[in-house]
Formats: C-alpha cells, sequence, structure tokens
C-alpha cells in the first residue's frame, strides 16, 4: 500500500503511551539488538547537532524532490509526542524544513523530524533544542507545487514507516518499532540494559569479554590459533 | 573568462560596504531566498566546527591538485572583510589549508575561507575562531610546483564566483551573491526577514501553514483528499 | 603477510616509549609531514567527537563484514598505552564497537579505537572521554560467527599497518608511524614545531609567506604574472 | 513482518501467470508510471550487461554482509519463472553470487537475480546470458556462517519485496509489482504503450511534445516568459 | 546572470559552424588540451552507451529537480546540429528524458543530450543510436509541474555553459567550447593533434617519451634518484 | 619502506614465469580464493571495457595527484609481460593515461594498466586492445612537476604492491598475487578449477548445493527452520 500521492489520514493508531516511555529510556542500539537487529535507517541518517534525541510516534509523510508542500499538510495532524518522518519519491537533499516549520511543528507538540532530504536553520534549530536527523544539510530553497501523502506507509532511509509506529532517534542514528511490537521490544529492551550493567561492571573491572561470555571454546572450534609472538607465527606459516 | 592558469590580479572591484554589512545581519537559506533560489555552493561545503560565520568580500583562487602555492599569492592580496575562496582545477581533498595560512590571512584581515578541498590542523581554527568551509578534513601536505591564478573567476562547489563577490557562509552553507545585485538581495533579504517575524508569531501560537500561507484551496485543487482515519484510506482504495 | 584469518599474536614488539611520548606532542599533520608526506589513512576516517586525541602503540585487528568476535580477543592482547586499529576484510559500517568494548579496552590500558567499519554509542564514549576514529556511525549490531586475526599485518583505510607501530589520531585524522622509524620521525616532527613556531609569528605580524618562504622568484620562473586589476587582465587577454 | 534471520518458507503464492507474461512485454520505465510512479529500487542497482532483461516472480532472500549460505537455501524453492531478489542485513558489496550458482539457479528454472550485494564471474555470467542486476561487481568471496532467511518480505535496494511479487528488470533499472496489483499493472502498462504508439508518430513527423500534450497554457500560467533573443532577455532584467 | 526560472529565449547566436565542423574531428581530451586545461564537465557525467559521440551547439535547460517540463519547451529552439545541454537546480537522478524525447529531438535536428540528471529507455536510446551522457540511468518518472529556462546560463556538473557554446562528447566526458573561443580552439585542437601523429610513430618503435619529450635533465633537478636493483635502495634508504 | 617519492629502482625480481603462466588461465574470484580471500583491490577498480583480461608481472608507480609525470619514468623499467600498476598519494580521478602512453607501454611489452586514478582515451584503447582498470575515466589532462617513484613498494585500491608480484584483472576486479607465493597460489588455483567443473556438472543437472555441499546439517545446527507455506510462518510468528 506504498504509493501514489494524494491522500491525507486525519487520525492513526499511535503506539501506545506506556510502550514509548518505556523506550524513550533506551538507546536506538539497544532497542535495535532487542528487536532482532531489525528496524535500523540507513547510516546516512545523522542528527543535525550532537546529543540529539527524539523517542514518538510516526506521522508520516510522502514528499517529492525539491517540494516540501506536504510538511504543511503534516503539520495539522500532529499531536503531543508525535515525531514526524518524511520520505521522498526520488533522491533528494534540499532544505526542505527550517526554523519557521519547526516553529510550528513544535507549537503542535511534535518533538522532532527524521527526514530522507536536507535541511536548513541548524543554528537556529540547535538554539531551540528541536531535533532533526537528515540526509543533508543544505539551504536550498523549494516549491509547493506537487502534492504526496501524509500518513500512509512510506520508505525512508531504507526502512519501511507505518503512521503510529515508534521512532526512536539518537547519535546513533534512528530505528522504527512497528506500533504492534512496541510493548514487546520495549520489555526486550529494558531486560537488555538490566543485563548489560552486569556486564559492565565486570568488563571494567577488567574481566575479559572472553570469559565474561564464555567465548574461548567456540574460538577455539572455529579454528583460532594462539601464538605467543610473532616469531612464532612465522615458524608456523613458512612450514 | 574561466581559465588558463598564471594570471594574478593585485586589486578588484569589490561589492560595496554597506550592502556587505546588512548581508552579514541574514542567513545563507533567507539570502539564498532572496536571490531567486539561486547562487549555492554544493550540499558537501560544510564548516569545519559547528556555529562558523562568515560574510565578506571573494578573493578567488584556482589551485591545481595537490598544490597551495597559490594561497600564499592570495594573501598578498587579501584586504580586510576578504574572505578566500579556492576553486581546483581537479577533485582533490588535501589539506591545503591550516593554522600558518590561517595565521597570515588574519593578520591580512581575512575573514574566513571557503575550499573545494581539504583543510587541516581543524582544532587550533577552531580555537582560533577562523572559519573553514571545506569539502574534507584531511591532514594530507601538498606540494607548491604548479601555477594557478588568483582574482580570476573561478568554479567552486558547482557555483562560479567572481572577485569582489559577496561571500556568506554558516551552518547551512555557502552563498555567493553578485557583487552588482549585492544592494538588491541585501534589501530583499532584510524584507524577508521582517515578513518572517510575523508568520513566526503566528505559527507559535499554533496556527497552521496551511491557513497562514493560505494553501487549502491550491492542495484542494491539486487533488489531495483527506480520509478521517486509515480505514476510509482503505475503503477508498479498494473501491 | 597480511591475510588468511585465523591468528591470534600474544606478544608483539612495540615502539619505545620514548618516541611515543614524543609523538604525542604534535599533531597528526605534523608527523605526516615529518615522516615525508605518507602515512594517513583515507579521509573518510573521521572522529567520533570533536577534540578527540590518542597517540599509542597498535594491536592490530582482522575483522569480517558484521562481525565484532575478533575485538574481544584483541581486549586480551591490549596494554596501557595502546591504540587498536581495525581493518576488515571487505567494505562494511556496521556499529562492531560500543560501550561495553570501550569499557573493557580502558580496563586493560587502552587509549582509544582505529576502526575501518562503523562505531556506536557514541554519546556514551564521548561522555567516557574514549576516543574512536572511524568510517561510519551506525547502531547496527553485528555476529560472532567467523574469526579473522589480531596482531598481524593489516590493510585499514588505504594504510598498511604492523602490530607495534604507532597510531596518532586526532581532528585532522590518522597517520601510523612504523616502529622503526619513531625516533627518526619524533625527532623530526619536533625539529618542524620548532621551526614553525618563528615563522608563525613572522606571519601574524603581518609578513608574507612570499617572502618568509621566498617564493617570488620561483613564482616568476614558473610564468605567474602579476596585473595591476581586471583592467589589465582584459587587455591582455584580447590581445 | 520484515525480519529476523532463521526462516525460510518452502511454498509461496506467485502472481498469476498471465499478468507476469503482459508484464514482460513492457520495460520498467512504463511499468512503473502505470503503477503511478512508485516500486522502484535505487539507482545503484544496475544490470551487470547492456542488454539484460527479465521478469518473474520473486523469491526473496535475506544475507548477511559477506554470507551467501542463504542462496543455497534459495536455490531449492526456485521454480520455473522465478527471479532471486537478495536484500542483506547491512550494506555490503562482497561478490555472493558468481557463476556456479547461477548454474544451479538456472537448472532450477530461474530467470535471473537482483542483489543488493556484489556480483562476480560477470564474464561467464555474460556468456551464459544469466542476467544479473546488482549494486557492484567484486571478485570478493564469501563465507557460510550465519544464517538469513528465504521468502519472507525483504527490504532491498530501498523498496519492500514480497515473495511471489512481480519482479521486472532492464537496462532501466528494476521494479517490484505486487503480486495483487499485477494484473491492474499490467493492463495499465498495455494501455500506455498502446497510447505511447500515437504520440511518437507524431512527434518523429516534428510536431512539438508542447502542442501534443497541450501545454501552452498550462507554462503560460506558470509564468514562463518567452523572448526573442538574448538581447531581449538583458533589456527585460535590467529594468 | 545564471539565475531565476521563467525565461525562455527563442533565438541565440551559436558558434560558427567551420569551427564545429572542425572540433568534431577531435576528442573531448585533446580539446580540453588544446583549450588550456579547462571546460570539462564532471566525472559523473557518463555515456549512456560505449561509443557515443556528438559534437554540437548548446541549448541549454534549467530543470527542476523531478521535473521534465522544460525539457518539452526546449524541443522547440532547437536547431540542426544541437546538442541539449540540461543543468538542475538541485541534484537529481530522475529519468527526466527517454525515447519518445529523443524522437521528438532528434526530428528537430538535435544531436544528443547532456544532462546533469538520469535518464531512462536506455535500450531504445541505444538502438536508435541518440547519445546520451547522464549522472546516472534510473526509470523514475517525473512531473511537469514547476517552470526553468531555456537559453540562458546554466551549471552543468561543475561548469558554465552559456546558450550557443560548442558541446563535444565522446567515451572520455563532456568539453565545453565558449563560442568566442571555437574558432581558437579548434585550430589549436587540430594543431595538436598533427604533432601527436610524430609522437605515436616514435613511441610505437619503442623510442622512450622520456627522449621524444626531453624529461631527463628536469626529472634529475627535481631530485630523482636512479638505482640498479632493490638491494641497491635498500642500501640507501638505511645509510 | 612504502613512501618518499623520488627512488626510481631499474630491475627488480619478478615472479617466476611457470607461474605467471599458470596464472594466467585462472579468474581473479578463483585466485582470490586461492590464496585465502585476501588481495583484491577495492571495488571501485573497474575495466574501462568489458572482456578485458591481463595477467602479468608488477612494475609500481607512485604518482601525485594530477600528475602524470612518473609513467614516462616508468614506461623505460617495462619488461615484456609486465602490468604497470599506479597509486597516488592522495585521490585524483585526472585522466593521467591515453593512447600516447598505451603506444609507448605496449612498444615496451606491457599488457595493460592498473591504476588508482583516472584514464582517457578509452574508444582508442579499447580499438587498440590495451585494457586498463581505472578508478574513473575522464579527459582531465595533467602536469608534469612533481617526482614520485617507481619500482617501490605502493598501496593501490587499498592494496598492497610490491615490484614483481603478479597482477590479475579481468572483468571482476584485480588481485595482487605476492611474488613468493604466486607458485603456490596457482597450484591451488588450479586445482579449485578442477574441482569446480565436478561440482558445475552437477549443479547444471540439477542437484542442490545443500546435497553436494553437504549443508543441511550445519544450516539445522545453526537453527534455520521450514515452513511448508506463509500461513505456517505467520502461525509460528504469532504464537
Amino acid at each position: 500500500m506504498i504509493g501514489p500521492s494524494g491522500f491525507a489520514v486525519k487520525s492513526v493508531t499511535r503506539a501506545d503511551a506506556a510502550s514509548v516511555a518505556e523506550l524513550a529510556k533506551h538507546g536506538v542500539a539497544t532497542i535495535h539488538e532487542a528487536m532482532g537487529r531489525v528496524g535500523l535507517l540507513d547510516t546516512y541518517m545523522r542528527p543535525i547537532y550532537p546529543g540529539a534525541k527524539a523517542c514518538g510516534t510516526a506521522v508520516t509523510i510522502l514528499a517529492h524532490p525539491g517540494d516540501n508542500w506536504m510538511l504543511h499538510v503534516a503539520a495539522e495532524m500532529l499531536e503531543r509526542g508525535d515525531v514526524a518522518v518524511l520520505g521522498t519519491s526520488s533522491n533528494n537533499t534540499d532544505g526542505m524544513f527550517g526554523e519557521l516549520l519547526a516553529t510550528s511543528f513544535r507549537a503542535r507538540g511534535a518533538l522532532g523530524l527524521v527526514t530522507d532530504a536536507g535541511c536548513r536553520d541548524v543554528a537556529e534549530l540547535r538554539d531551540m533544542g528541536f531535533p532533526v536527523w537528515s540526509k543533508a544539510i543544505h539551504a536550498k530553497g523549494t516549491v509547493k507545487a506537487t502534492i504526496g501523502s501524509v500518513n500512509t506507509p512510506i520508505m525512508c532511509a531504507g526502512a519501511l514507516v507505518h503512521p503510529g509506529d515508534v521512532v526512536v532517534a539518537d547519535d546513533d542514528g534512528v530505528v522504527i518499532v512497528p506500533k504492534l511490537q512496541a510493548a514487546r521490544v520495549a520489555a526486550a529492551a529494558a531486560a537488555r540494559d538490566a543485563k548489560e550493567a552486569g556486564t559492565r561492571k565486570r568488563l571494567a573491572a577488567g574481566e575479559l569479554g572472553l570469559d565474561v561470555y564464555g567465548m574461548r571454546d567456540s574460538l577455539a572450534k572455529a579454528g583460532l590459533k594462539y601464538f605467543e609472538d610473532e616469531a612464532a607465527l612465522l615458524r608456523e606459516r613458512s612450514k
């Protein structure tokens, strides 16, 4: 159902608030692991300033290259706790979003934007503390000539995003948690972070991961050979 | 007249000081819009540290890959309020510019550098507060073997730059204002910023861009259809 | 001898401590120049936060795409003052390294990591002050399924690295100093920095590099022609 | 349901044969237009030799970087008329597919491969006439260490592909037609090609698209101004 | 005067026919050298099939991303012997041009297209023998919503192109010869090719470029040292 | 010993002729596997025309960006059966090599060139049948101003190349076989090709790789689960 332009859906089912609140406590890497190592956007999707962080429910936008019209349509659908997510019909890095739209989005309750295009006014956005993850930073202006869609499934940076899915974004990138899996993933992330706390202590005390995780046997089975020094390796390899 | 190497022009006509002073008050995005959405350098041209900002008149440099000789020739032509702009005869990311040249440029009155090549000593340049926009950051050293030109028209990151043009650069990128248009663009940028102040207030108060800009009719004419919820959209699409 | 997987060397000869201590006083650009303009990693190798700096002896790691198993093997070989350097058998940007491994590496005495793959948990690493230079930042998790090697020669971002070589890394990138050349390069870097101090003073006082470095004659021999202004250049070119 | 590894589905519903046969008569560009300008894989997905063409039903493969194990699992699921489509869990360009696997795939009835990774043995594949669309050509070998999935939904070059969808690929790239839309899109593509035949004749006879498509009024409304020559434009712009 | 959209110039001054005819006899590399090593488009501008070649006068087009409207406007301005050259207001790889437009362009007398965007229907274009140089090949369709300009100066792949300039394109890329320099460059290219014929014979006979071009002295002055074998080099370097 | 410029070594030890002759019978992929999956140049290194193939001993060249002087120095060192291999001191795509140099190289007995820079005159090189593998195709001319080295170890596209090593290149890319390993690798490649002939027959007859290679048990141990159809998978996953 990803698809043709021309549709704006006013009301969508969003992930439940409790799951979103729990997911907000964890990082993108942890949540991605807790989902089974899926759900990440591509590596080019980066925050416009260090320390940016957002966790909310997706309002999705399909836009066309060089055209930011649908961002204004989307503003009306934004509710408190949403994160806008914009996909494009073809590759584009124009500065579709800036400080005025951020002012509007914030007034509507939005927590941030993830955009598969460019962003501008980044100094002002940093001062406002309005986080954006984008493909590029560029001042290039856009037109309002071609309609797209709002709140239909979109592709964004290689991931499929449905309206209402949970969007978690930080310095490590962006992960999408499907709304139906939100509760399960939130619980798994919490469990994972709890477990890592114990591991961290052991590693900080100087224990090796080889022992903490019990890897020595499997490494040996996989064929890893240890040598005391470089001379020993050379002797082995010249046999 | 873009062209062969070997020419150094000592004195060039610069944009008038009043226009430069006015342009310095506005951001790259605003000025680019005020020019009619032209004049930007490519998106890969980025500041070496956040918050960098410069507005001045261009001293142009044509350099060859891996060779920074002409930067020393250009130092002599720099006057108070200039921004050096370097184009290359072919793609190159070597660190053609660093802290020593920045010391020299600053002593001559220059406000910054825009270079279609690499930059190095970025920690020192950040400490000095000498802003540079570059294609890359790399420690790679250069030779002084082949002559280019100074103060002839150059191509830099996809834009044509004449000596004396106004260079405005900030976190959003770099825009070139031709010297003959400087006064007109400065006035248009000021008008644009003034107008946006009013819009900002309305958006911050929760008004929608759809209403502030009066977009509802044109969206309807363009064929945008609204649906109350996802179920309504599915019913429509399965007809 | 770069090569097949399956070898872990426990003890390697490291560059002498005095040379490493001297190299730590100089920047990557200076050291690269002092070596004769060689030894740099490619321009895509960037610090995960501004101001990162490390100088230490290399423990080398050969890893496979999407697999961070060997980082745990390497932890056991790390000694105080080491910098881990990871090369991959093919291009990969997965987040092979994060806060838990950094905790372990630091406990073992390591000063940082240079990795030809991705890094994650960058907010936590910034807070810890554990510097990493990487090809990408991405939350993508990895498996532990295929063995590589530790402390054998590797390729990393276009450079050959032997275990025990000196790794110097800062905002300008990363340079590798072969262990046998460490003393000579350290001395040359010190000499170069001393000489630049004098040059810096003269340039700061407004002297031109043309005069400080005595370039005017060679520029003239190379054919550079000076013109008083643009009109003079036009007259010459229309002859 | 895109997702975790470890699942191999033996039998999937495929698009109906009549629709596939009709789609095979049309090019990727026509089909993409007939779908409403959606369904394309990213521009980096290119045929390994000019003139490659394939149209069939998708057997989908999720593989991990540097690991081609699941291609062997997929071979068993291939039926006459299938096109294998491989997505990866992270970016990778290793040569996961070559002449031996092509021999096996062809023996099973497959018509080609679309892979979001690398391909090798391209001279042999060209001689065999076995078409492959890939992200890269590289001889890099792979391991068989980590399991993925076969015949579950995958992401490939920015598109969502379900098993049984129609894959059409030619010199212009690759388009995915969801199996439920196959009949409708086939009819629309046929209609489009029929209509274009008439247009082609008129254009070949020297008629202008401006008149064939009736664009003159809308261009005027959009504000396009005509000038007799460059002097007229200059007069207008200097007013 | 590069600039805002909305202008279509019907009649432009073209380079003289004799110069164009002479330039058509020479390759892009030769002409680029004859101009003083300037005028080339960026390296990403590639022919859509091997052996493509075109030499003609430029009709320039400024288009917006994802919008091919102006190509239809340009068709009316094309005359026998023209090559259309398209620049975009921001980076875009959509398939703005295909077989129908090529049919129209050919009917108007055009010899080819150089486009800083995508091209599609490449199999058909290859069969027609209509050469195109493009940034990408992609089936992605475009809209007709925003006006640009025709026959005003444009930027294309990093070069400035004026209407009427000579466009020469072959397997090595694309070079733009300003119309006022066409005669001079044509003569220089002819002279260069004549001279190279003699050089080619000497090299084919086994003479070395070192002697044909007389480089031995300058190499020695530049400091090149010869060694009989690797052992001699090692002795020198270990001194 | 990779390093500073200024050295030209006249005579180097080359891999033995019998090994080179044997390696010439096998493809790059086979040889790379036979070496233990090492030795490949990066994926961007591509032949300038399809079907290019070369196998010979390396004469190595270190050149600087935009400068092809050392190619002339290297011509004198070329012997019958050599393949020239060029590395650069920093990234560059200029057309350092063309038809005149190819004429000279061929007259000296060289079989081809592998260059980590650009190539030009590709139509002429294709007609001559002189194969080149390069990073780019571009007409951009170069100067002869800065000396590099000939027949010293170089880095080329991420690989270390010593003079006299075997260079094997075809449509799949380029692999470097260290001269001391040439005999062993040649034998291993021959054995591998012989073994694959049997496998090919079985696969062509419709046998599955799963059975030919005996993978079913290891897949089961790794956790792969089979499902009869999509409904069965859905039942499992909704448990």
